[in-house]
């Protein structure tokens, strides 16, 4: 009954396809703000002539992304279990293979936070040229709350995403068919930069021009950034999960290619010019001109051409929002691909368990930390992150698509089926296409973009991929010391020495006395370190007083150590009888403040991590709650950030489901409680 | 026996008074580099004319260190337990002005630091001016060197002390001597700024001059400080140690006052013109002139005048080196400080135990970094670090002279021995005078230093003040806590639960159930949380495979938590049995490198730090040593900074004492080993 409920309540959480839809597509299309940017900066380079070649290279991006998101299509139908790159291209290509897509994909998210944050940095600074002055203070403390809200665990909603995600769609949507109409009515649009001329930086004729534009396309391939996303995202579905899951993703690569060229055409129109390098390429700009995004130069002439426009304002602002969204999927995704990544052994444990707020908490730290390392050494500018961003996407993308080729193949050697073998090599054959075009697009960025920084992504990826072959290689090698042979010798200790450490005759110390005699041990004795002899008097005396039945045995410590007398006086006890195990019990003081920490327990903390390095010990913590432990009695209520994504229910709903279940055992009469437990 | 052993090998590292003097007078000697500089620039503010006022207020230094020294003689042989200034304040004037004490001095500790490396950079930099131009990088160098070195537990010895600092005492009383013979023959010594003149910064008189001397006096006490290191060190004196010690403490004065009269001399006679503000004052400098230190110009005119002779560079060598040393007796004092403040539940509990290398490292890192701070914040400037630098020595000094007072007072209501009352009253004089005098100087050092820095160092002594005072109401609130009544309940739970966690049969599991087993507790099974359903079955599968004579018990785990499962059964299983212990068994891995810690047991130790909140629950470690383990099996070997100061044997000592303890508890026979312990 309690399985039953929880399904019910899992069922609450899926996602419909109209809420899917912004969820899982603030990424992909929030690259509308910053691609055609890219793609008319890189173009500038080669003078005013070559914005003949935009649209163009923006086409070519348009059927990159169609070809990729048909691929994808087929990736979400044979893998609906939300592994993505890394599962399709570990099962089908080998773990090697997986690993680097591990590695490709936590570069990117990575510099999804930095490029995004920083695009949204420059369009908000659009609309207010004061920040533009702070851009990097900016960008950093966007950063930071990004982190501490996910620290904190927002409470996620599929509306949270709609809102902003649908008013994006709408306002870039809304602009370019308003656009259109006033052009048609014949109305002057123009871009406040349509009167700057722009002074190439070189001539380019041939193959230079060649690699020019090649270098504008993979610019331009930053619009394909975020459409994985989905293929991670199958389990949120709503049932038939697979196919709402494609239908998705078509209806994003649309409204994802439409708004793209939506922006190249409108900047066409509208004239906007828009150079590498301000300073020197815009010919007739004032001085202290501050280039203005593409998005934010279109939608000035569109609607005004003073900047005073209050739909300028709401188009710049929900970019802005929507680029610091795209931010926040990565705070969600990183620690998901973690968790993956731990059940696999290639990072540590711990990560794996994903209920765990801790485990979030690192790598939510780690992502917010290397994105602002990279916000400030590239001065929060998009352009110079961009180039190092497009590569990681292309790894995964080709290593995925190879796989899925793979996967086809494989299948169809046992498939008997003629219409499902019809249907596997119509797949086989779509994923072929996407790997020779995400393939060439791969050589092409690295080609035009190795020098241009590049190089540090794909040095951060190699490094990661050493890193967490080195983890797996570690976890393999204890995991083949510790295994147990099923004949594994299991003799029982002869007898058990317990020894309670003493230090002052206090409610703990009493505690762990009497713990200690219920578990009624073969020898028993309490020790202390005489430190000061006086005070071991004192205690000596105390203890006869009380007429503790324990015998009490005083360790001389003419140094002042503690550790030491200890350690060796237990080593001494094991050595005169190696077939005991000897219990060490230590009174441990639990505190409720982080602070308190510092002032407790940190001389037991040592000398347990002293003593476990003697073989035949345990070490048994005897605890003692201070007053001040009441305030940290439950620590529930957490919301693991990205919880929308992987169709997980919120704290609030687990904890009712919890209170469901205890209710169902409790009506099964109370020997199914938790004392039944014991009964087992 | 043995303790006639360790005694012998105790005496061995007491101090002869000629390596006393070195080990503890090298702060004392080395504020001769700077005392006279501060004297000068002082009073350079208002002109030349003021310069003949620098040997009357260098005497009037002269003046108060004699009586701080006699004032000294009597605390040491009042006091020999080296508790200094902290252990007198306390005793006799109340905890809070003990405390006091303890908090000007740790202030004073980090300026020691800051100011001697500063002062040392400075006059190193005054022979190589490259050095001058990055000094904050290289003070900061020097700091993390000696904050490195203190680190690693450095062999200390007397000689080497000794060397550096009676080399200094040659080289500045043999410069001293030199330069007056020539003097005398004649010779023509000019410093290099003799040839400038001073600008006065506003003219001086009446009051204002008062004030301005009154400055001087102030700046010129620096050369106090450290004086009352032999106070702390009584106990590393051989007998009779207060003789020894006072003999000690005269010699230093009077080297030290012999030593800074001698600079002054040689200053005034070499016509050296040291300017507060170089830029502003010094008329006839060369631009970008370099104003090189009081000892360096005079050790050039002394010895030939062109910068270039081997003894100028020889002085400025020893000048450097006896300032690094004393920033090193810093480093060796400020742990001691706070291991006895510690001792008092001023400060965290663990920073008492001496023996302990984490406990001094703490301390160590603390006291590089705040000096640090002060280093940057300063620009390594000595003059700027010396406002701050006074006031807490003569806190310190003022404190410890009232007390004084109150011991011979109280004492002589006690004393009838005629001899004695004489003595003690004598004594008390000396004391009053030492009270009347240092007072004085503390209220000039307030009235004519507090706006120019001094009010930082107070702000962080009342600071510190309040953080121990807080401290210490924690640890008294807690220690009320847990007091236990004579009649105190100790009456022993019942029975015992245990619980033996599992995750995967290996050899640490296998270890963990056969301890439990051993223990015979009254209940006992085992627990698993199933977080992947194939996973457990193969748990449970290999469970009856092998026979384990334990139960099974699997948790249900949703949400894939660890921690909270099991948390809950361990609540249920008190709820339907309070009056039982619970034992919760966590099999745990020790390992050797640090990094493994991240790698292992970081559920377990989270699921602990939960588990001990809730009571009647010990969590006992069973400990599965990883071969890597072995790396760190012994960690003896740690000279405690400062050893030779406190009169305590080496690491290599202390081991040698305890081979020999074991050795002769080895030939009382093998009953008086470590199984005779037992049974007691």
């Amino acid at each position: 009954m309690g399985r039953a409920l929880r399904s019910d309540k899992l069922h609450e959480t899926l996602l419909p396809k109209r809420i899917a839809l912004p969820v899982f597509a603030s990424d992909a299309l929030s690259s509308v703000a910053y691609a055609p940017d890219e793609i008319l900066l890189t173009l500038s380079l080669a003078g005013m002539a070559a914005y003949s070649f935009s649209w163009k290279v923006g086409l070519a991006v348009v059927v990159v992304m169609l070809t990729v998101v048909a691929s994808y299509r087929q990736n979400v139908h044979a893998y609906p279990s939300g592994g993505g790159d890394y599962e399709v291209a570990t099962v089908n290509l080998g773990p090697n293979a997986g690993l680097t897509v591990g590695a490709a994909l936590m570069v990117d998210y990575v510099l999804t936070v930095a490029v995004s944050i920083s695009s949204g940095v420059a369009n908000i600074s659009s609309a207010i040229p004061a920040i533009g002055e702070h851009k990097v203070l900016y960008a950093v403390g966007l950063v930071l709350l990004l982190m501490a809200m996910n620290l904190r665990g927002v409470r996620e909603s599929g509306s949270a995403f709609a809102v902003p995600t649908y008013l994006f769609m709408a306002s870039i949507i809304g602009m370019t068919l308003f656009g259109l109409i006033r052009a048609a009515t014949g109305a002057h649009m123009e871009a406040e930069s349509a009167g700057y001329s722009i002074q190439a930086e070189d001539s380019f004729t041939g193959i230079a021009l060649v690699f020019l534009l090649l270098r504008t396309f993979s610019s331009g391939c930053a619009a394909l950034t975020g459409v994985e996303a989905i293929s991670n995202g199958v389990p949120a579905f709503r049932k038939p999960k697979s196919k709402n899951a494609a239908t998705t993703l078509l209806l994003m690569g649309t409204i994802a290619v439409t708004m793209l060229m939506g922006i190249l055409v409108l900047a066409k129109m509208t004239k906007v010019h828009f150079a590498a390098d301000p300073e020197t390429q815009l010919i007739g700009a004032p001085p202290g001109h501050e280039q203005k995004t593409v998005v934010a130069q279109v939608a000035d002439a569109v609607f005004g051409g003073t900047f005073a426009s209050p739909v300028f304002y709401l188009v710049l602002a929900v970019t802005g929002l929507i680029l610091v969204l795209a931010a926040n999927t990565a705070f969600n995704g990183f620690p998901v691909l973690g968790s993956i990544l731990a059940q696999d052994r290639y990072l540590p444990r711990q990560l794996h368990t994903r209920g765990d707020r801790l485990a979030f908490s690192n790598g939510i730290i780690m992502l917010a930390g290397f994105a602002i390392v990279l916000i400030v050494a590239f001065n929060a500018e998009p352009t110079k992150l961009i180039q190092l961003y497009v590569v990681g996407v292309f790894v995964s993308f080709t290593l995925s698509q190879a796989g899925m080729i793979r996967h086809w193949t494989r299948h169809l050697k046992t498939e008997n089926d003629p219409a499902a073998r019809r249907h596997m090599i119509r797949s086989r054959v779509i994923n072929t296409i996407g790997l020779a075009m995400t393939g060439t697009v791969l050589v092409i960025v690295l080609l035009t973009k190795f020098t241009q920084g590049a190089w540090i992504a794909i040095l951060a990826m190699a490094a990661l991929f050493m890193l967490m072959k080195g983890i797996r290689r570690h976890y393999d090698r204890v995991s083949e010391e510790l295994v147990a042979d099923l004949d594994e010798d299991m003799k029982l200790p002869s007898r058990v020495h317990g020894i309670v450490l003493v230090s002052k005759l206090h409610k703990p110390t009493l505690r762990a006395l009497s713990y200690a005699r219920a578990a009624r041990p073969s020898v028993l004795e309490a020790v202390t370190v005489s430190v000061d002899p006086e005070e071991t008097e004192a205690l000596r005396e105390e203890w006869d007083e009380r007429g503790i039945e324990v015998p009490l045995k005083v360790l001389d410590s003419p140094y002042r150590e503690i550790t030491r007398p200890i350690v060796e006086y237990v080593k001494n006890v094991r050595r005169s009888s190696p077939r005991d195990v000897v219990t060490v019990y230590i009174p441990e003081y639990v505190v409720g403040h982080w602070w308190e920490h510092i002032l407790h327990n940190q001389s037991a903390l040592r000398l347990k991590g002293r003593l476990l390095f003697t073989t035949g010990v345990v070490v048994a913590s005897v605890p003692w709650q201070l007053v001040s432990s009441d305030r940290v009695k439950d620590v529930g209520g957490y919301n693991a950030p990205g919880a929308v994504r992987r169709g997980e229910p919120s704290a609030k709903q687990k904890a009712e489901a919890r209170a469901r279940r205890e209710a169902g055992r409790g009506t099964g009469g109370s020997a199914g409680g938790g004392g039944g437990a014991t009964g087992r």
